[in-house]
């Protein structure tokens, strides 16, 4: 008996909500009605959670530590906590792909009982619930990323980062919604549909990292690790209002995670934190980086978590717009606030013409499309599962044959050799530019990943941050009469819509060279203290 | 008027000749006999050299640094010395493909002037003479690599070692020759034929760096750098009997070389040092490293060179055979040998199993013809310069798409996982096996570059060292009898020479970890030590 894959997609949501227990299901009475669209108070103001539940999900990183290993909250109460508010999550904005609620269960009870018996925690993560995107391998589970053919193919082994996480104590309780392949910047599917906004419901998260950025921004993890391979962890992180670091490749590892475009290394996916606080992403890579993952994972370089003394004064190229896409008018207007900051604070800001960047998001876009979508219409075919419209690009793409390809990668070769040499010859300490060209947008109107693919191709280091502006309906009216940059600035600046983004957090992305990233996350520091935003 | 390629190449060949000055050609009397198969002996025998220029071209790095530096020796006489010494190593043994001789004496005078001037060095290199292979670019010299239509293509830029190096002192007077495309294990091609071996002229001096081995090993260089993608470094310095290192890709900067694949990345070509000492390998690694070579290279890490303590008690895997070609008798005897003195002195010697190492080999092969050799025929084709022999697998090779490489891509990622969690499973410090199958062997004859190429897909960090054992015709027969374990050891064992090779060093391969330079260099010191062989 063949099922249609519309059928295997309903049974497998219908498992998925049928996996959180009767007790976390929203009372008909307190759900939210679809007209609600910022649903990020629902946890404090509907009463569903205890007031314990309350404090162990608000609060942080080094709070939970210090609570868990000290004996004073239990981690298997935080477990079910989050447990709890990411099920809740899920039930608002569709966040979720996988749980492991009875596992993260017997986990923490096990890790209280370690701690009860021996007085020492496992390791540094000891008790804390991290959040996983759905690309990463748990033995037992599926990593569909979106796709109906991948329902019910539980993984045999495991992600290198679940073990060295799990190792160090972590306890992991969900995987999150990606969009087909984690190739689109929204986090839609024919699996498990479309992730919203819990900031606003009418609005993406983002992609392909948009499941963890709901969940995260929702309070429903405190901790998640998304993918980045053109932007995937910057892009939702910025339409929710959180950090990401988007490390270079090696930092941290990536061996045995899912992929849409397997074997496919010119442009390397890496995975990174996403989070409500710096110190939080900070936190997460010196404890990966300190287990030293290069003796787990052969694409991982061996270098530590190394201290770095930037300065209080900083040299920043600022990018306005890139060539291609003017960024939105909140956007707009939260750099400028942000370099006027800066200036105020005695950093030195110089423009920094977005030389390159067209060609490499040009590079980008045929390094995914190069083997013709083979790949991807391999893992839709067994279910006749169709390309998405947000796919058509792959749905048309022809496979370019591999003297091609190293013209393709000689080509980017010289350009990273050309952008490190005016980098340099700058004496830039990094790049102040936008993340997207959004604060969010309606669903299905994201467009542009260019303000991130471009350093996905030099394999820079990045954070992006709140900037503390939120748009604002009067301050970020649209403008009209200019000329647009290319077809898809035109579409973005006619589509924008002020009344729909008001209030939305504006992030900006600051950008160092390649395996910086101690010094981009302590120059973003540096950043936000000029800005008098919250690190 | 078209020329054909003969004729380019007659010119070119005539053009490099005409550059040595007519005062070192070697007089007809003084001209040794094409019989004459060891060439070696004749700087100090010929009478043809000065004091002086012996003594410069005998001396070590640190003891050329120490007098230049002190002004004791003029850069520009040890230039010349070198100069002078090079010239007549390719008179005999063909392994120049260009020469600087004026600009190295211009460039030690201004070096000499300038100590002189100011009582200080330019760097840490000041006034050392040191020789290059082919395919690193300096402005205004071809960089043929062996390809008769890149003849009087002058380089328009540096490589940018060779502004590196230059930066830091160095003095460059000489190119070395390679094969066709630098993918032959023998350096031979059409443009300037054949370099043999100055320890036996009926031998090769290995391939690709071929040029660089037979000049070292003659005294012309003291220090040469040159690359490897399948064993490019270390088979010519196995055929001669000197040092090498191996680096993972990263350490060192690679960026605008010439390439006969440009745009391959699926396995990177490396360079590194060639030398008559260890001391003078890891000098060249300090010096390049402490250059900072990543604010250069974009694809360099920025990993300092590292202090590293092996201990004194090694755990070594030794491979006696790949399972694919068993070594000749005399790399046979030399790892025998070696083991049972590093058994006597107390390391851990265990027997590693080469799993993987087909697959390795295979996939490498792939990796080198993925496309179709048409990056090599694009070259050959404007002077109808036709296939060399060695080259047939390009010749008849057939271009593959992107999805089949990514498909090979993925199957390596998977092996150098495996091949790591092996590694680290047994605890080894390293591994230590033959080089190559053959101390060096007859024109033609080299086969199989598995003991080095399965390092290159793992990007492992690799020395070659003398095991101070030498092919002995006595004691080196050849076996009969025995179950060849492919096509290539069938003919290899059939093919060997006892006679031939007799009294040519034998050479090991000890290998580390990825990017563990400094390890292998350390523990190199301690085998080296444990065979009371010379460091």
């Amino acid at each position: 008996m063949t099922r249609n894959w519309q059928d295997i997609a309903k049974a497998k949501q219908a498992a998925l909500f049928k996996s959180i227990p009767k007790e976390w299901l929203i009372p008909a009475d307190l759900m939210p009605s679809e007209s609600q669209l910022d649903v990020t108070g629902f946890p404090k103001e509907s009463g569903f959670f205890t007031g314990n539940e309350l404090k162990y999900t608000s609060a942080t990183i080094p709070e939970l530590l210090q609570k868990i290993h000290s004996g004073q909250w239990k981690a298997a109460d935080v477990a079910q906590a989050f447990s709890k508010r990411a099920a809740v999550c899920h039930q608002l904005t569709n966040c979720l792909s996988e749980t492991l609620f009875p596992e993260a269960l017997k986990r923490a009870n096990f890790l209280d009982e370690h701690l009860a018996k021996t007085g020492k925690p496992v390791g540094p993560l000891h008790g804390l619930p991290i959040s996983l995107k759905d690309n990463f391998n748990i033995i037992g589970k599926d990593s569909t990323i979106g796709f109906v053919a991948w329902v019910d193919q539980p993984a045999t082994y495991n992600t290198v980062l679940v073990d060295l996480l799990t190792k160090a104590g972590a306890v992991l309780y969900v995987k999150t919604n990606v969009p087909t392949a984690m190739m689109i910047a929204e986090s839609v599917n024919n699996t498990f549909g479309r992730t919203v906004n819990p900031l606003n419901r009418r609005l993406t998260s983002g992609g392909s990292s948009g499941g963890e950025s709901a969940l995260i921004s929702f309070g429903g993890s405190v901790l998640g690790v998304g993918t980045d391979i053109g932007g995937s962890l910057r892009i939702p992180a910025a339409c929710t209002g959180i950090f990401t670091l988007r490390p270079s490749f090696g930092r941290f590892p990536t061996a045995l995670a899912k992929s849409g475009l397997a074997g496919q290394e010119a442009v390397n996916s890496v995975n990174g934190p996403m989070a409500r606080s710096l110190d939080d992403i900070e936190f997460f890579a010196k404890n990966v980086v300190g287990a030293e993952p290069w003796m787990l994972d052969p694409k991982c370089l061996p270098i530590p978590w190394r201290p770095v003394d930037v300065g209080k004064k900083l040299r920043l190229g600022v990018i306005w717009n890139d060539g291609m896409v003017v960024p939105t008018p909140p956007v707009r207007r939260a750099l400028k606030h942000a370099v006027e900051k800066l200036q105020q604070a005695g950093h030195e800001i110089v423009d920094w013409e977005p030389e390159l960047h067209q060609e490499a998001v040009d590079l980008l876009g045929e390094f995914f499309l190069a083997d013709g979508a083979k790949s991807v219409r391999d893992i839709l075919a067994p279910v006749d599962e169709p390309f998405r419209e947000e796919m058509q690009a792959y749905s048309e793409a022809q496979e370019i044959g591999v003297h091609a390809m190293w013209q393709l990668q000689a080509q980017r070769s010289k350009l990273c050799k050309d952008y490190l040499d005016r980098w340099t010859k700058a004496g830039l300490d990094g790049i102040l530019c936008p993340t997207t060209p959004f604060a969010s947008v309606e669903h299905g109107k994201f467009k542009h990943v260019g303000y991130t693919g471009v350093f996905n191709i030099l394999d820079y280091s990045a954070v992006s941050f709140p900037s503390g502006v939120a748009a604002d309906r009067q301050l970020d009216k649209a403008e009209s009469g200019t000329k647009p940059l290319s077809q898809d600035d035109a579409q973005i600046q006619a589509e924008y819509n002020a009344e729909a983004v008001h209030g939305m957090p504006v992030s900006l992305q600051l950008v160092a060279n390649r395996l910086e990233e101690e010094k981009v996350v302590a120059m973003t520091r540096v950043v936000l203290e000029g800005l008098g935003a919250a690190v």
